[in-house]
């Protein structure tokens, strides 16, 4: 069988769907984590992935840039979580991979990244992180394992120029986790039995 | 101007043309590194990113599954590193995120990953990771950043049940290091004199 040559990420079908009717702006951080808070909760119901989402905004006009949730379960792709998703495809929306050389963008994601995702948006060019929150409640709720981080993890993004903006959304954040984490535990429970 | 709905990741051509002359298994680490570090000298040189590439072979028997360079120049998408690229391959060719579920598959790169690579192989299922090296000698030749890193990183992928292979072709690999980062200086000092 002859070796691949490219892969690619997608977005699921719902998603592609709503994408005409979301706002071109979004101005406040509260609205735009609302957002995402709200498309995470829809993702892991669909059955796409975890239940997380993120979005890439212009810091300054509310611009919104991409849209993306984690799609590890529709697209085989592990890499392809809420962050590594929406800034490839802002990426490729503007041609660059580097999205701080002439704009002041902000990538908006429902808790503070994984180890991969941490990586992922250091080196994404963007200038703003806005998190919903971090501390062990993500792990505690859902089960996924987040990885090793550094202790000081914000302060590597502000030593880099990247502006940390912490605890936007953080009940609705949690209670996505919950509803997962509770609707895991049933499914988890149900095999166990059978 | 309407939100992208998907990105792809995909390999330069001369690697492209490379393909089919391969061999279908390399049965040794020396040799799997061997290819991964002459892949990633020609990586830089062509102009399609840093001078890194990885591949995903069987543990056992040394089949080659995928092979990944860097492609953040010539994609535009950051998270483009070799391993993403390879682990992403691997999975798009397989069918399925996980790359340890009935497989016992090894990801081979020509250095520790950078922070957002080693979550990228964490999560991928590979349940070996052989690696050239790791310490500062990277980041010192070539002027990469490669992230905040905890300093059990192995022990870390250990306790997950990778198993991490250490100082396979480092000579090699630090050689690619050497000649990249003598090239970027006379290009810096070229334009810094224009």
């Amino acid at each position: 069988m002859a070796l691949n040559t490219s892969y690619t990420v997608k977005l699921p079908d719902w998603l592609v769907d709503e994408l005409p009717g979301l706002p071109s702006h979004i101005g406040s951080h509260a609205q735009q984590m609302a957002l995402v808070n709200r498309l995470a909760d829809r993702n892991w119901r669909e059955g796409n992935g975890g239940p997380f989402a993120a979005i890439v905004v212009d810091h300054v006009t509310g611009e919104l840039i991409s849209v993306g949730v984690n799609v590890v379960l529709s697209t085989g792709i592990s890499s392809g979580h809420a962050e590594v998703t929406a800034l490839g495809l802002a990426q490729a929306r503007l041609g660059k991979w580097d999205l701080g050389g002439d704009r002041d963008l902000a990538l908006v994601v429902n808790w503070r990244p994984c180890i991969q995702c941490y990586g992922a948006t250091m080196w994404s060019g963007v200038r703003h992180l806005v998190v919903a929150g971090d501390g062990p409640e993500l792990e505690q709720l859902t089960g996924f394992d987040e990885g090793p981080m550094v202790a000081d993890w914000a302060e590597q993004f502000e030593r880099r120029g990247i502006e940390v903006v912490q605890d936007v959304g953080r009940e609705e954040a949690l209670a996505v986790y919950r509803a997962y984490g509770i609707s895991n535990a049933l499914v988890y429970n149900a095999r166990g039995q059978s």
